[in-house]
């Protein structure tokens, strides 16, 4: 094969790598407070929903285009749809950003209907509400909606934000179901397939209130090939390039990396067996820290580790 | 210098180590059933204590000499230590183990009384019940008991188990409180001397039902030369030779090694800041699999990995 047609080959390759990149941004947020679950006898500390709104609720903004960008709040995935789009819609208006309306997208058929695709394709992001992760993979799953975030997000600086269950249906691989008192028993941790605006990953939600570390690192024992990423509350993941993580908010992300595990029983023993794992990476990223999914690489960003956070203010 | 004099000196510190290692047994277990402690929604799954009574307790039975062997049960971490302790008569005397006492020891004035001393010399090993184990460490610590078993653990085949507050309490290194709503931030999670059966290592208590992960992350990255030991409930690690660990129970083991930690901020950051840590390494032990903390080494058990575990007999 001559030279110069091995660099082509190069070449070609290099570009359509560089073709891949998606030139969106990925914004996945581990929840707010969560009211529905108990805390610990004594426990005086409360999360601020506030603090959520303005802080990473402002970071969505600015990644969007600041104050006037348009943003659609998705509502699919909750079963109290009008309480949390209003919730959103006063959210967003204390911090100054009044262009965002809410899309109740309950339905197989209405991921269909004309209307809400055209808002799909002029606003500059939407915003995955909690609720029911499975509830959106069940009705945007195949649909002309998802197709257009899609090709939005590859092509245009365009922001696909998710909190909580709008999280964790962000990757391809997806937990949509895994009692935390029975995560360490195989078979407990049910996967299925996400909205997959990225690969490699399994996002879990509300990590460490919930205690969900034995879950994830079974969904990870079970795909070693994708990265755990474990959102704390008010706490969230920026992506960008498709696979640069930076890690914003109050609290912590837990990446769980699968790759050197060593002895795994986990496709030895029976469904409900305790499985055992030698060797699993893990990484705490607070503000300022990121992670790099492609070379498993945890990075320090500027001015990270001695900054105090502040609590209102990014 | 002689070559028979270096040999000399090689031998002695051999014979020294040697004499150094404890030929009694440990044994830490994760807890019993929670009662106190919410269950996620729609759980049905309750750990059965009567499991933790005929399985664990069993084991216990059996390393301090079968079921003649003489108990004695040290309720001092509860504060309702009748209640506690004729539970463990009753549990006890269910696997037909009648050679049990209870020992109520209150106060520091209790860890002086020749009648306890005497009663610990005579017996084949204890039981440290749950409860608070600052109050296990603050009574016990100085005491002739405490030196007393201490003696025991090093010289003879004695038996210290321990469950939830008595399994936390044998490490030197002992947590002592730390809400898992705030484990993430530096300086929540307080660390006190424990009752010092072990060195190098800090054990945790119901690990996956309270969530306890980053807890014990935070112990161990403030002291990376501990290896952290997260016990779940109904489970535990039964200890040989001070430092050979073998997983015993329904649940799992979760092992936190910070000796390969890359980048931590938990000593630049402010108390009240998210800590940053790069690198943990994490194991996952079930039934079958042991664990060698001098040597930080993961091992599997003869038959461990595809043997179904029975409900109710080990």
């Amino acid at each position: 094969m001559p030279l110069s047609f091995v660099l082509f080959l190069q070449l070609t390759k290099l570009v359509k790598q560089a073709l891949n990149v998606p030139r969106g941004k990925l914004i996945a947020i581990g929840g707010a407070e969560d009211k529905g679950s108990p805390v610990e006898a004594g426990d005086v500390f409360k999360p601020n929903l506030n603090f959520f709104e303005l802080g990473i609720l402002r970071r969505i903004v600015e990644e969007a285009g600041g104050p006037h960008a348009r943003i659609e709040v998705i509502t699919t995935a909750s079963t109290i749809p009008y309480e949390v789009g209003n919730n959103y819609l006063n959210a967003f208006g204390k911090i100054g950003c009044t262009n965002v309306d809410v899309m109740h997208i309950r339905t197989r058929e209405d991921a269909l209907r004309e209307d809400f695709i055209n808002r799909i394709q002029q606003c500059d992001g939407v915003m995955f509400t909690g609720g029911n992760q499975f509830r959106l993979t069940s009705i945007f799953g195949g649909t002309p909606v998802l197709k257009l975030l899609h090709n939005r997000y590859q092509k245009e600086n365009f922001v696909i934000a998710g909190t909580s269950a709008g999280a964790m249906a962000m990757s391809k691989t997806m937990i949509y179901e895994g009692n935390v008192v029975r995560a360490h028993l195989k078979g407990e941790v049910k996967i299925t397939t996400g909205l997959g605006f990225m690969d490699k990953v399994i996002f879990d939600s509300h990590f460490e209130k919930r205690g969900r570390f034995v879950r994830l690192a079974q969904a990870v024992a079970s795909n070693p090939g994708s990265i755990g990423i474990g959102l704390g509350e008010d706490t969230g993941m920026l992506v960008t390039y498709g696979d640069r993580m930076e890690a914003i908010g109050s609290g912590l992300v837990i990446i769980i990396d699968g790759h050197d595990i060593m002895h795994s029983n986990i496709a030895d023993i029976p469904e409900g067996n305790p499985m055992s794992i030698e060797n699993l990476k893990v990484n705490f990223c607070a503000k300022g820290n990121g992670y790099i999914v492609s070379e498993r690489k945890f990075v320090e960003l500027m001015g990270a580790s001695t900054t105090p956070i502040m609590t209102d203010v990014y």
